[in-house]
């Protein structure tokens, strides 16, 4: 019974998928001017998580999300967990908060691993090829694509017996996960993606955002990773929700159907 | 671990199961007024959803469901994603909506694969056989059958030690799936199905829509198939809906019992 | 890869299985006059249901179900699935159905296979012996036992690698089903059952009810079967409701407790 | 595919373990008098319980539990199952339980079986040792033990490929039974148990009520367990609940925080 | 079948993880006035607790918990089982705790076991080492160390056929625990833990809580572990929850967003 080598990992910035359904019962129940105001608390604090305005740095997003398990995708990534914290109970304040309730969320940070290419990186001693740098930071501070439709899952890798990803050789690994980039490269331009890992600090162990302005590239590039051993005998999905962004100006018309 | 092929896809119209049950406390406590109300609303929504007076092309549906899990599934397939986001808020606008819950939901597109008899298709070298053209194109935009009964159910592919359908090789696939095809075939005119993808979309891998007048003929077809390798060994059932289609104009005898 | 042979079934009356909890705070501060309206109203459609004053043929039944899952099995055999539905939301405009919530079902119809002995009556170039036609009859349009104690379970076989039901030979299911059947007959007299199929109509692939007036000759059948391959081996068992019939006429003593 | 011979067993009292919340929203604003006819209401049916006013033989008790799942254990025993459903629907007759919300039960009947030194109990044909007859009837007509901590789980046997326990032979089986028993007769004085059958009653097969004075003691005995066979192979354990027993008339204070 | 010795074990103070979230909807609903009365009393009930007002040893504290599983995390550690019985329900009498519901919890004792190195201390015949025993005090005891991030989360060693934990000898288990604790090691300083037993206690066999300066370390040290046996092959892990320490006197600032 060895114990394997873990990757190198780097971490950025922490991850809030906050999700939520509107309380259309309330909605519809609600006086013009209770929709109005609540619709004005939500533009702003949308808006302001948007424009970072209580941060240094980081990202915020809003997505429509399909099915009965969500209404909406509020993602936020910053520098520091209390900012997600903050944030997360700032909404609470908002009236617009009043006709949402909480189904489901997600807490990681985005990572960055020493599997391929990215040894120098990992290596103290070395300096980084600066594309390798660059390309990694791309990942731990990624710019949120302007893309309109969003998948968002959690994921862990297999620890069975004969599927047990922990118990692999780090070289093993390292090919796989080669092997699971290609696809990935396949799709440049069409699909891009944060990786976010989670282990302590959510359910699963990694995050997996994936953005696209066509929906079946998405599915076209899951469906052709599961045929990679990576997948096929590694990973364990938790749920997918789909989502589509929209700008926080807009979401008095969403909640007008 | 070698990465297997995995086959061509085509994707049509997307597709949304909305189900929801009836909240019957407040049917009943509501007024004659409120109830007339909330008829004409909902009638006047599914008739413009099966008019398609949203959309240049697609189909909806409306069915009665059995047992406790809904009451209602709303089935809608339009060409673009954004058509069903608009479709599920729209319903949330109408006076019906107060007398319903959102219990579950399932988001795919119809999908036609590449595994037999299709591959001049996919193959953009070649032109392809009108007849399979045809045919793949009526699994792409389908024509809602014109039958009583409706069975819905998600499923994946086992990727278990023994069992995992990822890992076959093409050919052994392409076997499995023309034997369960052979199987479909024995049941035409009595079964049709709409099979639709949803990897990156919801929780499995497919959803699986089947029509019939008579409930046994499902039964029978899916009894049999489950003794096909393709089924036995390799299919994993979520959740099974059993409903009956109504013209939206019977919503109020539906509500009345 | 082989494709097993399945046995061939018949069908009969379709089943629903309606298990709801009683809404004891409403019941408690109901008046005295809101609740003998209910009272009234449940009793009318329970008897109405035993009398078969909706179809044909079928047969309907109440029972008071132990534990916190449910206080009430609504059981009803109807000829057609519309029956059914028709049953199902009748049950919702009455005024007992505002002091009971839904929190089960379950969708099935009737069904006899051919595995031993009844070759003969799914041939159709033979003419079954009327003993063999006789039993299956009772098996497809059951009469209600007039006994106390029920128990309702649904189950699947199953379909893993060492441990798949579906891929053994038609001759190796017919054996086991042969003791399994012999182990029920042990208990004649003691235990009696109802075997309703549900492919493709609810999540597992068979309900079984089981009725006795001593619930230990239902746990000794049970712990017996367990021990026998076609349970130990290849069953996978739903949630168990135990519950005790009254006659219609009872529900208010039963709501007075 | 042989069939395994099942232990005989004979079965004692019916067994049902009530497992409520208290609404402590409602609690903290009802009036004063409202709070006095509540409590004197509960006090009132658990004493009459505990005395067996309803019924000839038995025992009750009530527990305070440990965490969100519950916060009662209302535990009965009665000869008949009848008593059973009288007694869980009799509470929803006292003004307490508006104050309560079901949240979990188990249905089951005490059980002995005959794997080891009681053969000669379960032969008709031979007179039992005395010693034995006593112990026997202690385990169906168990005194419910004057001890203030109560750990309650639900159990069965697991029918996996390489740990099937129904797949083993008699004399496999009563030899794990004895050194499961051995560890158990360790902890005489300190533990006690009463072990109920609910095979076609509940969802699983057994039901475990361990009493002590201290709660490590019951840690220690289950966590020797795990390390034996007949735990750690074929053991499958469901939700595990903790409580303190308390006399009925200390509810109003234990509501009183 | 042989059974495994199991190790010696001592235990400490008993634990409760009080989990809850806050009922946003009625918090913004609240008078001003009923805010502070209900701030008043959540901050003297945490004070009292953290003060240890009602117990002559023991630790509590309270933390703000990411996602929408939990809002607050109230950890209590007390010398006897009955404390946490009445801190769990003195929290209800507060007008603090009608602005929360519980969503989860845990019971379990701080627990050391007698794997490596702590042999003697276990052995009644040998006076242990001064070091060894403070180490195992401060693991039965422990000081809540003054980090700002908690990660909390239950978790079982397996029982599967190739990955039976307890099926191991007692030499294979200690070396895994060495190594394992090896790793903890490599962190002395930035994460530190308590370990407590639940066996019998709640639904798992272990409660973990870590503390930590930085998220990213209990990451690391947890990713780190997975590719440990004991881990990657032995260990079943429940859900997660991530916090954040917070003074009692802030709890207003808490709910003020």
């Amino acid at each position: 019974m060895e114990r394997r080598e873990p990757p190198q990992t780097d971490e950025g910035w922490y991850v809030l998928h906050d999700l939520r359904t509107i309380d259309w019962d309330a909605w519809r129940g609600a006086s013009e001017r209770d929709r109005e105001l609540a619709i004005d608390d939500g533009v702003e604090f949308l808006e302001a998580a948007e424009n970072l305005d209580d941060a240094e740095a980081g990202a915020s997003a809003v997505f429509s999300v399909f099915g009965h398990e969500a209404d909406l995708l509020i993602l936020h990534l910053r520098p520091t967990i209390r900012e997600l914290d903050t944030l997360e109970r700032r909404f609470e304040q908002t009236a617009f908060a009043e006709f949402t309730e909480r189904t489901n969320s997600y807490l990681s940070v985005t990572e960055a691993s020493g599997y391929t290419g990215a040894e120098a990186y990992f290596d103290p001693e070395q300096e980084a090829d600066p594309g390798i740098k660059n390309y990694i930071e791309s990942r731990l501070y990624p710019d949120l694509p302007d893309a309109e439709f969003v998948s968002f899952y959690p994921m862990d890798k297999r620890r069975q017996p004969e599927q047990n990803w922990y118990d692999l050789s780090f070289e093993d690994r390292a090919e796989l996960m080669s092997g699971h980039g290609d696809i990935g490269r396949e799709y440049a331009g069409k699909v891009s993606q944060i990786i976010s890992g989670s282990v302590g600090l959510d359910d699963f162990e990694w995050g997996v955002t994936l953005f696209a302005d066509d929906p079946t590239d998405v599915k076209d590039l899951l469906y052709e990773m599961r045929f990679d051993p990576s997948s096929s005998k590694y990973a364990e999905f938790g749920p997918f929700f789909s989502g589509r962004r929209f700008p926080p100006s807009d979401l008095g018309a969403l909640l007008a159907g």
